[in-house]
């Protein structure tokens, strides 16, 4: 595999639900492309462990991350640290890109 | 300390050499924000158990990750694996930045 990758081109949405797409993962992260219609949600969660960062590549949400709640525009960038709870909501009218890593890899 | 950081106002170039901005550390892992003037450089090095990430907010330049060698634009993404070299070139005559994710982090 090539260890270089566009993120525009592997942009992909759905009217079913918010899509997660992979771009890299290794034994010490993932990192995903989220991409979030208008009213799509990641419904808040909590990880023990892990660490995540949810940058804003595209568009604006509402992210909630302990019990602070923002909007987020492109070019912010956010920490959830393990043990907080978080969350996103597309709450504009424009499609949301999301760039996001997490670590350690839960999935391992 | 607030999870929520705008980017574009951390920016900070320096003729002397390439910046690194720190944005999030933690436990698990750094995001920091480099940011190199035209010709500035991050000399080849190697992490041994340690994978990082570069992500190009804004400009263009050289990344190497093993042997290979590209020219990176905006919104592409690649990966340095453990073990593999890697370095980033600024060969370009206008400012870069970029958005670079390591874990596990090797400062603590």
């Amino acid at each position: 595999m090539s260890y270089f990758k566009n993120i525009p081109s592997r942009v992909r949405f759905s009217i079913e639900k918010m899509q997660k797409v992979n771009l890299f993962e290794t034994r010490n992260f993932f990192c995903d492309i989220y991409c979030l219609e208008p009213g799509q949600i990641q419904k808040a969660h909590t990880h023990n462990g892990a660490d995540k960062i949810y940058f804003v590549l595209e568009g604006q949400g509402t992210i909630q991350i302990g019990n602070e709640e923002k909007i987020v525009k492109k070019n912010e960038i956010c920490l959830a640290k393990s043990g907080l709870v978080h969350g996103v909501k597309n709450s504009s009218d424009e499609r949301l890109t999301l760039l996001v890593f997490m670590a350690p890899n839960p999935n391992i």
